[in-house]
């Protein structure tokens, strides 16, 4: 983290209201509840739950998700990993296709320091470089991904991830360690469909499958309609969001993470301008066509951002409307990364400052 | 800036096309040539020119700026105008209504450790807020914030920024150092009415007016329009981007930014995903309806962005398509919100690392 001459860090006891805006703030309680909730019902449905840690970036949160019952994590990338492996954590999955020399070298010192790393692969040429790489190390444990309807990476056909399967089944420096893939959400039928067919096949190559890994935070409470799956993977529940509300996986005050912000302007009557821009709420939409909702203000929406400005359109409030000098608090679209942005992540229980925990993981190059 | 365990840093004389990706880029003979031209611009139309740092956020940067030929610099926040004062600079321009006790004090701070601090208002309650801290202290400088279009801060007519000058001039604490406007483009003639009107009806108070701030990087080269600025205010100019390509400011030869990223997956013959995601190019559209400009592939489409993947449609290419491995080069929608997801910037001449600068003010809370 860089030091400004004159930074002012927020500390265990201070006062929510006082802080500098704009800055995420994290509610403990509905924190807990949200970890809570979800492993319960992954532990309902006899699940291994593998939390994503990309929401938080921040190693002291997975400890939490992990003593709750969580089984691994889940990175995206190679230096997160390394934090999370730096941190203690040993069951690791880093859900990527890992190609090129400077990151196999990366991964091989990984691999040589936890005992549960695993990778994905989606093509020859990945499982052809990683056991090009791997051949003469400790062996690195690699799932196949498998494109379900996600339209992202993946093989596309069960006889595809067979085939793969079994390429990497045969690879030096390689074990074959299952199944992953990323769902759209609402397609449980298809995913169990593609999952079994290809169980089916493996089972007739006689290629065990240890892990089948169905994840999302979309899909998370479909994810007992694919039995199929001996674990699922979700990352954005531990906050939750505005676009976790609108898919009904909870309602606002199952919201952990708001946006404290202040009103600098009121140019106009129906006009807010607030100090928190895209450099803080960011610029995903996820389908909304504003930047996050304004709580106790149900009608202000914010329609445009600049880096550091957000302007809110108040002209359909009734009654009160926030004026200059006001903070406020917002229920972001994506969670995920808005902590991204933030080099440190302030908690709080009832608006007094509980903790404040580095995103350890934020703004790490691959 | 956090410490991988494993972290790989990138130093003078390395390969470009060896660092591990997704990874902003920035040619330095592109970034001299793109400050040269829009300082040659100034000097020819006897504008004053005030960069704004928040595009690169890296003292050296602002340094070649001012060597130059810049006035003065441009920040959005406390934090990083406390940056810039400690690399040296000393005429700096916040250009941000200051409100909260907790900013005031620490913009008291940076006031008496600079000589050329100025800050913006746009309402009675940040003049009064501002002179009931300052009363007692080094008197802050500080402009009138008019709203000629852009539709954002500011006062809405020339008369009420002649009131609030009035009482910036009689302010306790404060003196009033002149007029900013934040434009729409295409406007300069409504900007220079405005402003014109306003220089009149100061000059009837007898207020004099030392600063006329016009800025923006979408009405950069449309500044000679406004005679009635002393200067001008912008900052994507530095690096370009495809917004500035798509605005006839520069072409695509001029981005000096590209961000490097690795096809890690070819799952159909029409679709690649790379490994630079919303977390390396950020979801910033600017009026495009895909995520930035793949160089040397004019047809691929990147349509879509999770977090550490980039989806590209690939359909629609003639000839060679990106295979696994390949590394591509993305010239963003928006420099400045990708600067702000990195914590170091490389640069590079002819494809050869020349400098690893840290992004010094990047991430600093307000």
């Amino acid at each position: 983290m860089h030091n400004s001459p004159f930074a002012v860090v927020a500390k265990a006891g201070d006062t929510i209201g006082d802080l500098s805006t704009p800055r995420p703030i994290i509610d403990e309680d509905r924190l807990a509840a949200n970890i809570a909730r979800t492993q319960a019902y992954m532990d309902k449905h006899g699940l291994n739950f593998r939390p994503h840690i990309k929401t938080h970036k921040i190693p002291a949160l997975a400890a939490q998700q992990v003593a709750a019952g969580a089984k691994g994590i889940n990175c995206q990338k190679i230096t997160e990993a390394e934090v999370f492996a730096a941190a203690g954590f040993e069951d690791i999955l880093i859900t990527f296709n890992i190609i090129g020399a400077e990151k196999l070298a990366r991964l091989a010192a990984l691999n040589e320091c936890i005992s549960g790393l695993k990778v994905v692969a989606d093509s020859t040429v990945t499982v052809d470089g990683l056991s090009g790489y791997f051949a003469t190390r400790k062996p690195l444990a690699v799932l196949v991904e498998c494109d379900t309807g996600g339209g992202r990476c993946g093989v596309q056909t069960p006889e595809q991830a067979t085939a793969l399967a079994k390429r990497i089944d045969l690879a030096p420096g390689l074990t074959f360690a299952g199944l992953l893939n990323y769902p759209k959400p609402g397609a449980a039928a298809e995913v169990q469909a593609f999952l079994t067919e290809t169980l089916s096949l493996l089972n007739i190559e006689g290629i065990g499958c240890p892990i089948v890994s169905n994840g999302g935070s979309p899909s998370l409470f479909e994810a007992h309609l694919v039995p199929a799956a001996t674990e699922h993977r979700a990352g954005t529940y531990i906050y939750n969001d505005r676009s976790m509300v609108r898919a009904g996986h909870c309602g606002e005050n199952d919201c952990a993470m708001h946006v404290l912000a202040t009103v600098v302007s009121r140019p106009t009557a129906d006009r807010a301008v607030i100090d928190a821009g895209s450099k803080a709420l960011t610029s995903d939409l996820l389908g909304f066509t504003d930047y996050g909702q304004v709580v106790g203000y149900p009608m202000a929406v914010i329609t445009g951002l600049s880096e550091e400005h957000g302007v809110i359109d108040l002209s359909k409030c009734e009654g009160k409307r926030p004026e200059i000098g006001d903070k406020i608090r917002i229920i972001p679209n994506h969670t995920c990364v808005v902590s991204n942005l933030f080099d440190t992540m302030v908690f709080h229980r009832d608006g007094v400052v509980t903790r404040v925990e580095d995103v350890a993981a934020r703004g790490l190059v691959w």
